[in-house]
């Protein structure tokens, strides 16, 4: 029986109270939500040091961070680094990206170092191997895709993307409309490549049944993919996309009915007026799966500070019920991110998904931001940087910016509002 | 005759035709704005090298920066290159707010190499000056206020920051309610001391009409400060806030009758959820006055990224019908703003304003974005550094990122997305 299944049966299981205690709830909350479909947790059988995690309805927001090794980098030592910045500063899941030499030997590190869930993309691994064996994209049959899923799983990997709604029918929307940027997820457009090319339907549709087997056997949560999201504002919420959604919702049936966790993944690039649109939306079409967005991108002009911009939409996007934020670095769209940009990019997520529990009103939340207000009230620098969300930088910049020790700090010095406000509200 | 007088006999002056061409409208849309009271064109007839900048209504969201000296920095050459960074990388105006010695020096340096509009907050001044002295906060007298007040509109400070609104019925209301912070506006506090000791009125309000007469003389725009305004998120839309917003609402008709520009200024610490809440309420208390925000910060967790906090709200504040936004730096909650905490404000508030003016249809911004997804598209990366928010930091982070010279990056390296469904979505 899988999670959902025991779920629906009633049964209490230990990772259904693993992530309770994790969250400060019930257990009878998780175990409803997974026999919903509200609720996801990743959590393949063969991954060891996990310690699963919940993501979707009622519980607090996660995110994710992208790592792994390109054909430029390839440092396992390095990803292993980005795993422990990524996690100690909140990450809740990782995903491995790579797409380089020893792609293998990458994700099976990860995973053995991991304690929060890993996910990838498998369809990348089966293009190298494709292209390494000196045959061409279009030519990967049914086998080469399913088979990598199948290794992949048996490593323990907790999640998998897979473009399972692009379909010819939405890439005719896309055509007809017309984009300014076009395809920009790397599986959609190998995907559509191989679907143009062989005039045939997407693999991952035809042989959905196939891959609800593999995911059912190894507790593998399917994170249904959007092959044909947005890639600048200006594509935003178009036919292409909303086509693949509609596809998207009838697959979380179908996994759900197979007993098999799904979620959903969104965008992407959006205008910040159209994000709220695009959650309810989805939610919606996709019978309440717990969504997972990448950003949203509120702009296209800030390479460099993408991570602020993806902080912007994260939040809103959060607040308006998406579940899980992918981050994004200060090095996307110029290169693969460097250590320091895994910690930037995993602190802004951290912060819109902290900004968007605080909107929602989760009580931990809350609590925490109280008890630094306080602390700010009382002059208590130590425990200040104890809640700060990073207590490291707090810490060296206060010793940075201040020469002298005292209470108060150089940006008002001794008219200090707090200091001066105290005689005012405090005695009488 | 004042700038808004003018605007209401239906002339269309030399300024309001340089604001109307760096926004792309009819200098007829700028009139009507002032002349409602809607937009403000804070331009102090002794700042000769200002080009003015509308703030309000219809017009793209303006950022300020908050540079000054304080006790333990005062270096004018700092603040100059403080000045110099902010107004480069996009601020519309700066305030100073310098409280150390020198504070005279500082403000005309800083008015004489400044093209965009330089407010201040005229009580620090004051108060620094009675310490000085040798007297107490509580001694200052109605003309030690309004004199300082005078010296800097002479100086030529385009728009002060007036905590005209902070009455005893409003400290009333904060004690009655209770807070964790209290108060966390340094002028607010300054006042509020004074109003306590003495057991008197605000001398701001109590004089308003003096107040008044002064700004029409030299046309100084008054930003009405929010001397309540809630230091936290626990302390968000208070009794005692919203009381001084109705004193403010009241204080912009006052000014408007008198032919005096005003803004609003508006918190500070909201939770994310409340801020469509509180830009809306105080539209409409004050009758559609240009509103002022700082930040707003959506958490309180987040020293050291308190700019990508303040950016978060910031985008909501302005979709939601904010005009101004104050920038925060990562400084924030720390110290004294460096060189480089000022251009980390700047661009995150610029990123916010941007934002803002995407999500409400702004031509312009929805043009930029629009090429930079051609350029992006066309792995033209001359292009994509020219249009982005700072060209600087983009191709430095390129040229670190990116080991050898190639049209893709190194974070898909040739299984770019972009290139593979050029031949998907190009070719038939």
């Amino acid at each position: 029986m899988t999670l959902i299944e025991k779920a629906r049966q009633g049964q209490l299981t230990e990772v259904m109270k693993q992530v309770a205690d994790s969250e400060g709830l019930e257990v009878e909350v998780i175990r409803a939500g997974l026999a919903a479909g509200t609720i996801v947790i990743p959590a393949n059988k063969h991954h060891r040091q996990l310690r699963p995690r919940g993501i979707g309805a009622g519980l607090s927001t996660k995110i994710n961070a992208n790592i792994g090794i390109s054909e430029d980098y390839c440092s396992i030592e390095t990803e292993l680094k980005k795993l422990g910045v990524a996690v100690k500063n909140g990450a809740d899941a990782v995903m491995d990206l790579s797409t380089g030499e020893q792609i293998k030997e990458t994700r099976r590190e990860i995973i053995k170092n991991s304690t929060v869930a890993v996910g990838t993309v498998p369809i990348y691994q089966a293009t190298v191997e494709i292209l390494q064996s000196g045959r061409a994209i279009v030519d990967m049959t049914r086998d080469d895709l399913f088979n990598t899923i199948i290794e992949q799983a048996e490593d323990g990997v907790d999640f998998v993307t897979v473009h399972c709604g692009l379909l010819r029918a939405g890439l005719e929307h896309l055509k007809k409309e017309g984009r300014v940027s076009g395809l920009v997820s790397r599986g959609g457009s190998f995907l559509a490549g191989w679907m143009g090319y062989n005039q045939r339907e997407n693999p991952l549709y035809q042989h959905y049944d196939y891959l609800l087997e593999i995911a059912r056997e190894y507790e593998l949560t399917l994170s249904l993919g959007d092959g044909l999201r947005p890639g600048c504002l200006a594509d935003a919420t178009d036919r292409g996309q909303i086509h693949e959604l509609l596809v998207l919702g009838e697959l979380v049936e179908r996994a759900r009915a197979a007993g098999v966790q799904t979620m959903v993944e969104g965008p992407g690039h959006l205008p910040f007026n159209q994000i709220t649109t695009n959650i309810s939306l989805a939610k919606e079409l996709c019978k309440g799966a717990p969504f997972y967005v990448l950003g949203p991108l509120v702009s296209d002009i800030t390479p460099g500070y993408d991570h602020i911009t993806a902080a912007i939409g994260g939040t809103l996007a959060a607040t308006a019920g998406a579940d899980f934020l992918c981050y994004v670095t200060p090095a996307e769209h110029l290169g693969l991110p460097t250590v320091e940009d895994v910690k930037e990019g995993v602190i802004a997520a951290k912060i819109a998904a902290h900004a968007a529990d605080l909107a929602t009103g989760n009580q931990r939340a809350i609590d925490r931001d109280r008890a630094m207000a306080r602390a700010r009230k009382n002059l208590d620098w130590e425990q200040q940087f104890n809640l700060a969300i990073d207590p490291e930088k707090a810490r060296r910049f206060r010793r940075e910016h201040n020469p002298r020790e005292r209470d108060v700090c150089t940006m008002c010095g001794q008219y200090c509002a707090l200091k001066i406000a105290e005689a005012v509200t405090d005695d009488d």
